[in-house]
C-alpha cells in the first residue's frame, strides 16, 4: 500500500448486478458522504476519495471488497479512524468490517503496544512457557474476601491475577482499597512461594475516573492494569496508554456487539490502539467463537504489521481446569492462559488452592515439554 | 421497578427446553460472571444477583426476556452500566439488547439531556414548527469553501447548520479556523436575513482533543456542538456534557454496529447519557431503518422516563428536498429536519440557495398548517 492509504476490507451482501454501485456508495459514504457529482473541489476528489482495490465473491450475493481510503481523511485521529472504517456504514446492515491495515505513519501515531508480550515476560519473569492467570470474581466481594481469594490464587502459583472487568469503584469496596488489599495479598503469598504474582487491577469509567484509578494503581505499586477498550471508548483507550507506563491487558467486553470480524477488532485494532495483551473468549466456553477463529486471533496478535511489538494472546471465558493441556496444545507457549469460573466454583479455599496448583502445574509441564 | 433495580430486555434465541438455563446463565453473566454454586457470600447473592421479570415468545426459538439487575452492580458508573447491560453478552451471538429502564437515582446520576428540545428552541428562537437543518460537507473543504457553503445555507434560511461528523482537526483546515470561518459566515448572512443561523461544530477525537475543541468552540461563540457518542465512547460523552454548558447534538456513527435495538440505543441510551438532540438515519435514505422504527425512536426521544427533558429527534440520512413535506407529515413539529447530500448535490451555489429556500419554505409551511 502507498504510505498515504488505509486498506480496509468489508463483507458486502448485494446481488452481483448492484455490486459496482454498492461499492461506489460505500467508498464515498466513509469519507466525503456525498455522491461524486457533488464533489466540486479537485482537492477533495484527489485527497479525500478512496479507491477500490479488488473484490472477490465469498458466497451467494456476498463479496469481500477491499478499499484503499486516504489516510488524510483520518487526520491522525483515533476516533476519526474508526469513523472512516465503520462510522456510517455500521448503520447499513449489508456491511461487515473484515480487516484493516493502516500505513506505518498512522500506526506510529497510534503507537501500538508500548510493552507487548515482552513486557508481560519482564514483569512476571516467566520465560519459555505460557503464563498462568486467574481472575478475582465476583463483584461484590468484601475487602477481606478479595484479599483471601487473591492470596489463595497467588499461593497456587499463578503468574497473573486480574480483577473481574466489572469491578468498578463500588461503595462497599472502593478501587484504591481493593488494589491495596490485593497487592498486600500477593506480597504475603510471595513470602511462602518465593515469587510474587502480578496483580492486575481493572480500570473502568469515564476518563477522569479511569485516570484517577490509574494514578492510584501506580502509586500503590500495581505493575500492570486491565481496561475494556470498547467500554471506555477506543480513542480514550489510545490516549490513556500513552501516559500509563504499564502494560495493558485489554478485555473484550462490549466488543462482540460489532459487526466487525473478531480478528480485525481484537487481533488488529486493540493492539494498534495500544493493548499489550488481549483477552478473547476461547472456543468451548460460554461464548461463540470457534477454534479456528481463536487460533487466528492469537496468530495476528503475535505477528503484527510493521514490526510493532507483538501482543500476548489471552484465551479465556469458561475454560475448565481439566482442559488446560488441550488449550495449551492449541495455543503454544506464547500465551497467557486465563481460568476463572472453573476454579472459583470450588467448594472451599483448600480445594481452590489444590485446583489452582493443578492448573499451574499443567502450564509448567507444558513449558517443559513444548 | 424498585428504585435499586435496572430493567433490561433482551431477545434470546434458544430452544424452549433450554430457555430457563439460558436465562440463568445470562442473568449471572452480566454481573457476577460465575455459576450460582460459586457464590459463597450472602452479600453477593443478595445485592449483586438480579432476577427474571418475565419472558414472552417472539418467534420460533426466540424470546423476549426481561431481567431486573441490581443497580448496586453499576456503582453509578457509565461504563459499568454498559457492561452490565451488554458487556460480556455482546460476545454471545444469541443475545440482542432490546430495551433498558434505569431507576431514577441512576438516571439523575447520568444526568440525561441538560437542555433538551427546549434548549434548541431557545437557541434558535423557533417555536411551533420543525427546525430546518443542513450539513457542511464534504471533509476536505477549504476555509473559503466551508465559509461560502455555510453562508449560502444560512442565507437559505436554515435554522441550524452542522458540521459533517467526519470533520476532525485536519491539517488543511484546523478545527478552530473552521469554527471561526463558519461563525463569521452565519453572522454575515444574518445581516441579510435578519436571523442568525445556529452553527454546530463537530467535536471528535480522544478526550483531550475533544475538550480542547469544546473550549475553542465556546470561546469563539458556538452555541451548540455535535458529538458521536459511539465514536468517542459513551462514558466520555457523559463526562463531557457535564462541563459543556451547550446543547449537544448526538450523531449515530459507529452506533449501528451494535446488536442493540436502535430505539434502545438512540432513543433511550443517547439521551440518558446526555444528548439534547439525536440524529438517526431516516427510512427511505441510504440506511436500513424502516418507517415504524424511525417513528418509535422519535416518540421515545420526546417522552423520556422519569420526567427528564425531552430530546429533539433529528431524522436524516439521504433525505431528498422534494420529500420534506412527507417527512414532516411523519414526524410532526417537534423535530429537527436535516437535509444534506440532496441539497449539496446542486450544480452551483445559486441552485443550492434556491433549493435550500425551497426546503426551508416547506418546513415553515408545515408549521403554519400543522
Amino acid at each position: 500500500m502507498p504510505p498515504d492509504e488505509i486498506e480496509v476490507a468489508y463483507r458486502l451482501r448485494t446481488p452481483p448486478a448492484q455490486l459496482a454501485a454498492r461499492i461506489e456508495a460505500l467508498l464515498l459514504e466513509q469519507t466525503v458522504e456525498l455522491p461524486r457529482s457533488a464533489l466540486k473541489s479537485a482537492f477533495v476528489r484527489e485527497r479525500f476519495v478512496g479507491r477500490l482495490i479488488d473484490t472477490a465473491p465469498t458466497g451467494t450475493d456476498e463479496f469481500r471488497v477491499r478499499l484503499a481510503q486516504p489516510a488524510d481523511a483520518v487526520a491522525g485521529d483515533p476516533a476519526q479512524l474508526i469513523n472512516v472504517l465503520f462510522g456510517n456504514c455500521s448503520l447499513q446492515a449489508d456491511v461487515e468490517l473484515l480487516d484493516v491495515t493502516v500505513p506505518p505513519p498512522l500506526a506510529r501515531r497510534l503507537g501500538g503496544p508500548r510493552f507487548g508480550a515482552e513486557g508481560w515476560r519482564r514483569l512476571t519473569g516467566v520465560r519459555g512457557r505460557p503464563l498462568a492467570a486467574s481472575a478475582l470474581k465476583p463483584i461484590g466481594l468484601s475487602a477481606a474476601e478479595a484479599g483471601e481469594l487473591c492470596r489463595t490464587l497467588a499461593l497456587a502459583g499463578m503468574d497473573v491475577v486480574k480483577d473481574d472487568h466489572g469491578m468498578a469503584d463500588h461503595a462497599h469496596l472502593p478501587f484504591a482499597e481493593r488494589v491495596r488489599v490485593c497487592l498486600a495479598a500477593t506480597a504475603e503469598a510471595a513470602q511462602t512461594t518465593g515469587r510474587r504474582t502480578l496483580y492486575v487491577p481493572n480500570l473502568i469509567g469515564a476518563p477522569e475516573t479511569v485516570r484517577r484509578q490509574a494514578r492510584q494503581a501506580r502509586d500503590l505499586g500495581a505493575g500492570a492494569v486491565m481496561v475494556s477498550p470498547m467500554l471506555v471508548g477506543l480513542p480514550f483507550f489510545n490516549e490513556l496508554v500513552r501516559d500509563l507506563g504499564q502494560p495493558v491487558l485489554a478485555h473484550p467486553a462490549f466488543g462482540g456487539a460489532q459487526r466487525i470480524d473478531p480478528v480485525a477488532l481484537l487481533g488488529k485494532l486493540f493492539p494498534l490502539f495500544g493493548a499489550d495483551a488481549v483477552i478473547f473468549p476461547n472456543s468451548g466456553g460460554r461464548f461463540s467463537y470457534g477454534p479456528e477463529l481463536c487460533r487466528e486471533i492469537a496468530r495476528v496478535l503475535r505477528a503484527p504489521d510493521h514490526g510493532a511489538p507483538s501482543a500476548l494472546p489471552v484465551p479465556a471465558g469458561g475454560m475448565r481446569v481439566e482442559n488446560a493441556p488441550a488449550v495449551l496444545e492449541a495455543f503454544g507457549p506464547e500465551t497467557m492462559l486465563l481460568v476463572g469460573g472453573s476454579l472459583l466454583d470450588s467448594p472451599d479455599l483448600e480445594t481452590l488452592l489444590a485446583r489452582g496448583r493443578q492448573f499451574v502445574a499443567a502450564v509448567h509441564a507444558f513449558g517443559r515439554t513444548s
